[in-house]
């Protein structure tokens, strides 16, 4: 028994601890939204109309794509397939739990209680899939104690930047291309700098994917394809908005799948197709158009965003990637900020042009609807008039296309700034001892943290005998090596 | 060909006079009900408030779980994953099809025929599911013309007891906690107490997992966990009781999923995660919520119930199940009665006190909706009030809170007591002869029933050989013993 | 590296030219529909009843089916998976965004444009599932630049087809068993009539499934096993046509499924499943109730559906595969002449009954709604009358139910005749040199367009070796024979 990883102890008391705090939390402070409060409903509440019919749909595929999606993309290296699936499914369903009490504090907060609905489960999944974009930074290199401090940590500050952006700064981000995947890119890379580890930079002998890995991981890539259009238009506005968010995500997305090929292809020594493009860089649209998804950007903009936020992301996982592991000492194991980041900022840009160009002319009186911080203030006349086209539309802050233009880049830089610091900090407290860390040696191996099968160890061993081989003779190299 | 196991005569035959009589009793007796019948559209019928589009997304979550969640999770054995993923699916489909008609004569049945909607199929799934529970106690050790008949039967039986129970005590268990799991589970155990093959209890060569088996069944695990708010609250009240039921399971399985990771390493002897714990404790949550799942339990009691399930599910595994299996002549092969009955048990139980404490403070006048029984009888004045507030408020039987707890008590021993002795009548005819019932050598064997490809006979022959040496060394070792 | 089935060059540019053309055509042609289209909302819009929310669900329904459930279906070669399932995701999305402008221009385009919303994309979901249909009969011998050509020439000759046959010919197949199962069959015959290769008659060594893709395949067809209803139900009329959808659809399934089974075990010499009959043959339901779905048939006659159109399919794979390629020149890979074509020829024929059989005391009024070229045409009194029952009925052609039949009888011809030329043209310009066709050795076999993990080259030596014996042992033989 490897008593440093060991997670007889940790693991429960880490969670134990957590439940106590989570009963007392939720006894205090979390009660029923009024779309699930039995007394609240009466002779003028009509059941079909609970908010429920609304986001359970959305709700439900944001679901497979965190658990089945997520789970089998992560489970793409030969023996580490366990260890990518199931970390996966703990640390998710503890993020999700954990930011429904963080995050209900700040959003769901009224009358002294947080008040819960599907809608809170909704957003604390997103919540949750900033920690498992981050955790794809740290994959094999991380227990999973290491990942619920993270988890922990994250989703406070994740919480923290949200409010902050949503309430002071406002902005329009339907995708969450920058709360959720600049945030999530750069809290990884920010807690992989203070986890690198030099010895991997040199590969690692158990880097390596098998046929079975693939397949699962590809199959990962088809469902997170297949649900993505609900994921950026979950949280939009109903009707049109919403309609508009599902055309261009998988406008974006079909661009995307075919120009990855293409690089694939083209990049490839031999001029064949690598996995690894078809499981990542096939989803980088979904990103890219995120950050206008509900605009009237054109139908035609969301193909070219596809196409550009895919040939970033190739060209980021070719060069970038290997060179921020080289020089900046940033190992970002499953290329996030790629996926994540490049398409992100671009994604944000965009956002920006089609806030610069939304008209009236193009969107109608709904522009106000849309650009909610563009509507007149309350008492402005230009308002009221409105109103009567729109019924409902909610008094706004006046701003300008060019102002709302720089708050957007004031989002951007806040949430980079303090990802960036956020996951610095973590990467500190997880690296402290007692979190069950992997030696550099088993990392990627499911054999430290699970009861593996018998046919696990067979292909294993081979690997390994091979590997004492290699480092056998890599020693007699750096003998040599010193004797020179 | 190995004559007593072949299906070439017994699968067709019991097949084509299944599909005759479900021939005949379609003709005779089976007919759309209002919502799909054509001819009762007309200019006061609005075709987007067609039941249809009430009951068909929960339908189709359900049939994920049924056959993609449960045919996965059943592939778990290294040897035997043909059989789980496709008995699973040749039973599913002829127990859904017989439920449609059997649950159509006691629950659809008017002027005549059978009407059928969509909701027929929903509850018809229901049915299956208790069917595929019950396979979990004797998978591995039945053939799929005993698992055909034993669907065949347990149907019939479960309609009746749903029906005596839903008529005539009239209880509240929206998740199903008690028909549904409760009565699989009994059921199951006492088939498989019928079917006890005493060297099994020595372990099998074969009951062993592989790499690949494995992550197949955490993937069966993660889409049930991903649909089982559908299940819960698919038959509930519309509304603000579907909106609590889909809340309550879903943190009931977090709460579950944390705990089940947690005491799967502190009871591993080398501090591991052990992979059974995560595909199976992990959803205990899900059935330990169903009994009061569209109750005003408040979020921190299904949280609560969460961990209270696993962690009785978890020690079920861990203790119970091998005692049943050498003391009382239960061999549980999935452990159903952890995941199933003891959750149910507890599940039951809460709903009990979910229901002593249910007040209309809590729940305003709807809580004469959710506990439909307690509602005043026609004629009361206190009815015409309640009318007022909640229209379209059926009157009821006027229960108190403790009348309406004795008969859920009543209706928990009935459907024990009912499955338990339907389950072993059940094992009597399963185990007749020309059932094709597998030799103890071959069970959890996919060779058996199947054309297995090249590839398995490899790893398969490997383990063959050494089971042969392994035998040969205990032949030897019980003549030793019998000498002494 | 192989410089004649290189990828270096060639898919790129035709992704190239093939991106080039769409950013042309989308911003020339494709805006917005109604729907997503923010200008056109105000205070007489709800939100609520955007067309989003009722085509949104069926067409993530659909994605499933074609991203993951044909992907799996496809991937049951052993040493052929990456292929199956990743030319899928290549050739499905690039035909999508084909159709989406092909056919826009056929059904979608008023007032210069393409009017695009998510009824588009699930339209062009089903021109996909023809080029996947199609893709079936010529799987494992031809490059991923062959399928992207044929689907950039199916994608126009199935949207001409149509449109004739709805616009001209005008009939009713709501499952779409004539327009897509026989079209794309026949179409898939043709090319792949033209791409005969004598030396795959004799058998291929590659052409064998391991245990691990036979599982994979599976779940693929529990997939589309799964969401079939919402596959036939997707363009349905809503209420109660698409109500009776899902219920046939179900029903046809259900049956074909156990009686897919009982054939698979009687005509199996040991007694024994064969895996090949369950991951297609199940399925032979879905397609045979395709063209009377949504007509009131009455449930048996569903039941009887899935039971004869699996029969055929049945026979089908067992004889006519094998004598279509041995005397016909007509290679069918997955056999989509079974699955698709005899399935299709038995649904077509039972829609025509349905038709004759349809009278206004079966379905009412709306009887002229289902039938709409019945109804009676404008001007007619009778119309006005229909109209008080059934408001918004739109006028119609007239016709008496047996012209309706031949009509139906007509556009089946057509249908064949049309796509079984256009497949033989398309397999003419995919024969044409530089579109990196395989040779026959590397036939079903990934290691050509795929940089494989290195797991995969070590079955695959073993086998090639094997081969290698072989071939030249069949050298032995010829030469024997020669000399003889």
């Amino acid at each position: 028994m490897n008593l440093s990883t060991s997670l007889k102890v940790r693991l429960p008391v880490l969670v134990l601890v957590f439940e106590v705090v989570m009963i007392m939390l939720f006894s205090l402070f979390v009660t029923y939204d009024d779309n699930a409060n039995a007394r609240l409903q009466n002779n003028e509440t009509n059941p079909m109309e609970n908010s429920l019919y609304r986001d359970y749909p959305y709700f439900a595929d944001v679901q497979v794509m965190i658990f089945v999606g997520f789970g089998c993309l992560l489970a793409f290296f030969r023996f580490y397939g366990f260890s990518g699936m199931i970390f996966n499914f703990l640390t998710a369903s503890f993020a999700i739990q954990w930011a429904i009490v963080i995050q209900g504090f700040f959003q769901f907060y009224y009358n002294g209680k947080i008040h819960l609905g599907v809608i809170n489960l909704l957003n604390a999944e997103f919540a949750c899939a900033v920690v498992l974009i981050s955790f794809g930074a740290v994959m094999g290199k991380t227990s999973p104690v290491q990942l619920l401090v993270m988890a922990l940590l994250e989703i406070p500050m994740f919480s923290v930047v949200e409010w902050a952006v949503l309430k002071y700064i406002r902005i329009n981000d339907a995708g969450g291309s920058i709360l959720i995947h600049l945030f999530a890119c750069y809290f990884g890379l920010g807690v992989t700098f203070v986890l690198y580890r030099p010895s991997l930079n040199k590969g690692h002998s158990k880097e390596i994917t098998s046929y079975q890995s693939d397949i699962l991981s590809v199959m990962g890539t088809l469902f997170l394809w297949v649900f993505w259009p609900s994921f950026n238009s979950a949280l939009t506005l109903k009707g049109d908005d919403q309609h508009r968010a599902v055309l261009h995500t998988f406008i974006g997305l079909s661009s995307s799948t075919i120009t990855a090929f293409a690089l694939s292809a083209v990049f490839n020594k031999r001029g064949k197709l690598t996995m690894a493009d078809i499981q990542n860089v096939t989803l980088a649209g979904g990103v890219t158009v995120g950050a206008s998804v509900d605009m009237m950007i054109s139908p035609v903009a969301a193909y070219i965003l596809g196409i550009m936020g895919c040939t970033a992301c190739f060209f980021g996982y070719r060069y970038l990637t290997p060179f921020m592991a080289r020089h900046m000492r940033i190992q970002d194991q499953c290329g996030i900020h790629n996926l994540h980041g490049l398409t992100g900022l671009i994604s944000s840009t965009a956002g920006i042009c089609a806030i610069l160009l939304a008209t009236e002319e193009t969107y109608g009186p709904s522009m106000y609807q849309i650009f909610s911080h563009r509507a007149p203030p309350a008492g402005d006349p230009k308002l009221l008039e409105l109103q009567k086209l729109i019924p409902g539309l909610k008094p706004g802050l006046g701003r300008t296309a060019q102002e709302q233009a720089l708050y957007q880049v004031a989002a951007i830089f806040t949430t980079i700034a303090a990802s960036a610091v956020g996951g610095l900090l973590t990467g500190m407290v997880i690296k402290l001892p007692f979190m069950a860390s992997p030696s550099d040696k088993d990392c990627f191996d499911d054999n430290l943290f699970f009861d593996v099968p018998s046919d696990f160890d067979s292909g294993h061993q081979a690997l390994i005998s091979y590997d004492e081989k290699l480092q056998m003779s890599s020693i007699d190299t750096k003998e040599v090596s010193k004797s020179v």
